[in-house]
C-alpha cells in the first residue's frame, strides 16, 4: 500500500530530506506530499517526479492544515519552530506521527500523554544540533557505562564553517545558515556550565573572551565558545553526576576575539531600533557606538576605545568589511544595532555559487573504568558541495528523513514526545547516516579534564 | 476647616515630608493621617503629635483604601511605585488630589482625562530625581527662553553620595538610598543620548567606561555615566531642536571604573539564580566568574581577566570589601548575582549612624543670545544631618509635601495627570525650598558645548 509522508516547509535547509525520500519512494512505496508557502522555490525536478505532489501550504490556514494532515500517514515539520505547535495539535487529533528538527518546546511537551495514548510517535530534535549531537553522544555514553565506565566529563562542540578551500576572507568564516542566529548568537542570558564540579557562570560580554581550542587531524585548529546553558542537558543525558559538562560553539581560531569587538560596540544589541537608521551611512553607524568629537576620526576613535594597534589583525579584519565606509548606506527602516550589522556582514559573507560549507563536531568523554582515567575524543566533519547542497542541509536534513522512514516502518515504535537519546532510535539512524558519509571518527587519548591530579587551589 | 490629608506609605524617606506637615498643622490647619503597613515604624514623636493619626494601612484591602482615601481632602502617595494605580483609581472615584514622587506610569497616565475632567491635580514626579531636577531646569531654561534665547545644549546629573566628612571609603561611596537600585543601575538597555546632533549609544558594558567629569567649587571633582534614555526628556522640556540631551549619574571620581570590575565579571546580572548559593563563600562566588584553574589562585585569576596590576587601586578597593574571603558565607538561598553582590556590599558601604550624606546636582544650558553662544551651569549640594535626617530624605520628601500644601491652597490648580513643568507649579515650590537651604547656585561661563568651533570631523 502506498504511504504518504507530508512535508510541510520545504526552505533551502530541506534539499537532501527530499532527495531521501525519492531515493527510497519506489522500493519503499511512498508518495510524497510537499507543502510550502512558495511551492515555485521547490526546484523543477521534484515538480516533475512521479511520486511527489506540490502545493502551496499556508499553515495558518486551518481547513487546508486539518486536511493535509488527515491525507497523511506521518508528517514532517521544517517550518519555523513557533508553528510546530499547529501541526502537533492536528497530528494528535489526525492520529499521526511527527518529526521535526527542532528543539522541544514546553507546548510540544504537553502533548506527550495524548500522543502516547494514540501510540503516535513525535520526534523532535533529530536534526545536526540538536540531532546528531545527542544520537552520537549518547552512542558512546551508553557504550561507556556498558562496559561499567563512570562519566567524569563531556564536552561538546559544533560549528558550521566554510570548507578550507572556500576560507577566503580573515574571518575564516561566512553564513552558511540564518545569519540572525549567527549576529544574536549567546544573547538572553548568562552562559552555565560545570567544570571540575565547580559551577561556572558567563555574561555575554565575556562570552567570546572565554575561548577553549582543540585540533581536529587534518583540518587544523578550532576554537570554542560556551552555549547558553550546558546544565540542561544533565538530565537528558543522565549526566548528574559528571564534574564536567560544557557545551558550545566551534570557530576557527581568531573570530571570537574579533567578534568580541562587535559586542564590545554594542553592534549586536536587537533590543531597540536606531533613529534616522535607513539614510545613515556604514561609517555614520559605526560612531554611534562611539563618543563625540569634533575633530577625531571614526577610524582612531575605534581603535583607541578597543585599544587596537593600527598593525593588529582585530584591525584589518574591520576594514574588510568596509565598516569604515561612508558611501555604503544601510536602507533599511527603525533596524536595530543587530539587523543593521547582520546586512554590513552579509556584504562580505554571502556564500558564493562555487563556496563550499563544512560542519563540524567536537565531543570529548572522560570516564572512570576500573580505576582509570580515560578519555574518548569524536569528531564528525562534513563537508558540503555547493552553496545549496550544504553540508548543513545535509546534516541537519538526513536523520529527519532517516527517523521518518524509521517510524513509518516501525522499526522506531515508542510513542510519546521524545528525542533520539535512547539506543533503539539512534542506532538505527546513525548507522544509515553512515552510508551517506557522516560518521565520527572516535581516538583514545589520555585523560586531560581540567585537573587530572586532583590538585586544589 | 480642618483639612485633611491622607500619606500613605511611610517609610524612612518620608521624615522631612511629615515633619514639614507637622510644622505647618497650626498654621494651615491640616490633620495628617499617615496610614503605613508597618505603623511601628513611625517615630514616637508622631504618634504623640496631636495633629496625626498614625494607623495601619494596607494599600490592597480595599475596603480600607476606599475608606481612608474617602476621608481626606488630599492623598500623598510615598508606597512602592506600582502601588499608586490603586491609589490613583480610587482618588479618582472619590474626588481627591493626589502627590507622588514617582516616574508617570502608562496606567496613570491613562487617568488624565478623567482627573481633568473632575478638577483634580495628579502631581508627579515631583521629589529629587526626578522632580528638582525637572524644576531647576524648567526655571533656567523658561528664563532664557523668555530673553529671546535658544537652547543648544542641555546636560543634568545627579548624585545621592556621602558627604566629604563620612567619605572614609576607597570607593567613595555608601548606600544612602535603596541599594538594589544601585547595584542594577543602567541596566535593561542601551543607553541613548545627543552629543551635538549625534545620536550615542551606549551598551550597559561599556557604560561605566564613557563618563564625563565635572568640578563643583567646594566639593572637588566628580564624573557621571549616563541614564538609560536621554531622549524621552526631548519633549517634556521641549528641547527638540536642542543639540546636545544628556541625562547622567555623578559619583566621585573612580568610582565607575571599579564598578565596572563587577559588571566585566556578571556580578550585577539579576536574571539567572546560582546554584547552591546559600553555603558559599565570597570566595568562591567570586570564582564562579573566573575560569577553572586547578592551581592559580582566584586572586591571580582575577587579576589576570581584568588586566589589573597588584598595586593599582582598583586592586586595593576590591580587598577592601573582602571579596576574596573564603570565610564570609552568603546565606542567601537561591539568589542572583546582583542580590549576593549588593550583601557583599552591604557589609562594607552600610552608613554608620553618624555618617551624613550628600545630594548633588549639576545642570550644564548651553544656548543662543543676540548671536552669541552662552552657557549657565548651575549645582546644588544638599548634606545630611545623620543617618536617619538624610540629604535623600530632604530632597525627595519635601518638594512632595510642598507641592500638597500648594494644591491644598490652590495655588496649584490646574487639574490632571501632570509633572512639575509648569512655571505656576515649579515656581512656588522652588521659593518654598530655598527656604530649607535647597538652591542653586547659577555661573555664567564660556560657552563649551562638545564643539563650539563647529569643526566638522
Amino acid at each position: 500500500m502506498l504511504r504518504k509522508i507530508l512535508v510541510v516547509g520545504a526552505g533551502k535547509s530541506t534539499s537532501y530530506l527530499l532527495d531521501y525520500f525519492i531515493e527510497h519512494a519506489e522500493k519503499e512505496n511512498i508518495h510524497l506530499a510537499i507543502g510550502d508557502i512558495n511551492p515555485d522555490g521547490v526546484p523543477k525536478y521534484l515538480h516533475d517526479h512521479p511520486a511527489c505532489t506540490i502545493f502551496r501550504f499556508d499553515v495558518l490556514d486551518d481547513d487546508q492544515r486539518k486536511k493535509s494532515i488527515h491525507d497523511s500517514d506521518i508528517v514532517v515539520s521544517m517550518l519555523p519552530a513557533h508553528f510546530h505547535i499547529l501541526v502537533a495539535k492536528e497530528c494528535i487529533a489526525s492520529g499521526k506521527h511527527l518529526v521535526t528538527a527542532s528543539y522541544v518546546s514546553e507546548e510540544i511537551k504537553a502533548l506527550h500523554a495524548k500522543a502516547k495514548e494514540k501510540g503516535l510517535v513525535f520526534m523532535n530534535e533529530v536534526g545536526l544540533d540538536p540531532g546528531i549531537d545527542h544520537m552520537s553522544a549518547m552512542q558512546i555514553i551508553d557504550r561507556i557505562r556498558s562496559q561499567g565506565g563512570k562519566m567524569l566529563l563531556f564536552e561538546s562542540f559544533t560549528g558550521g564553517l566554510v570548507a578550507p578551500e572556500s576560507d577566503t576572507n580573515l574571518w575564516n568564516y561566512k553564513f552558511t545558515w540564518n545569519p540572525r542566529n549567527v549576529v544574536l548568537a549567546g544573547q538572553g542570558g548568562a552562559a552555565k556550565f560545570i567544570q571540575e564540579g565547580t559551577y561556572k557562570y558567563i555574561p555575554y560580554h565575556k562570552l567570546f573572551r572565554r575561548t577553549e581550542f582543540f585540533t581536529i587531524e587534518g583540518y587544523g585548529k578550532f576554537e570554542g565558545y560556551a552555549n547558553r546553558d550546558s546544565l540542561d542537558y544533565r538530565k537528558a543525558y543522565g549526566l548528574e553526576d559528571a564534574l564536567t559538562l560544557y557545551r558550545g560553539t566551534m570557530r576557527r581560531v581568531g573570530f571570537s576575539k574579533a567578534w568580541n569587538m562587535f559586542v564590545q560596540l554594542g553592534m549586536t544589541d536587537d533590543s531597540y531600533t536606531i533613529e534616522n537608521s535607513e539614510g545613515m551611512s556604514y561609517r555614520e553607524f559605526v560612531n554611534l557606538f562611539l563618543p563625540y568629537s569634533p575633530t577625531d576620526s571614526v577610524e582612531l576613535k575605534l581603535r583607541y576605545y578597543l585599544k587596537i594597534d593600527q598593525d593588529d589583525i582585530m584591525w584589518e579584519k574591520l576594514l574588510e568589511l568596509n565598516l569604515f565606509d561612508a558611501k555604503k548606506i544601510i536602507s533599511l527602516k527603525n533596524a536595530t544595532p543587530a539587523q543593521i550589522l547582520q546586512k554590513i556582514l552579509e556584504d562580505s559573507w554571502t556564500l558564493e555559487d562555487t563556496d563550499k560549507d563544512m560542519i563540524v563536531m567536537y565531543h570529548k568523554f572522560g570516564y572512570e573504568l576500573l580505576g582509570k582515567k580515560r578519555q574518548i575524543d569524536a569528531n564528525m566533519v562534513v563537508l558540503g558541495e555547493n552553496r545549496l547542497h550544504t553540508a548543513m542541509a545535509k546534516t541537519v536534513g538526513l536523520p529527519v528523513a532517516i527517523a521518518t522512514l524509521l517510524i513509518l516502518n516501525k522499526k522506531i515504535k515508542e510513542p510519546g514526545v521524545q528525542i533520539p537519546i535512547d539506543k533503539l532510535v539512534y542506532q538505527p539512524i546513525l548507522t544509515e547516516l553512515k552510508n551517506y558519509g557522516i560518521h565520527f571518527k572516535e581516538n583514545e587519548v589520555p585523560y586531560l579534564g581540567y585537573n587530572p591530579n586532583s590538585v586544589a587551589s
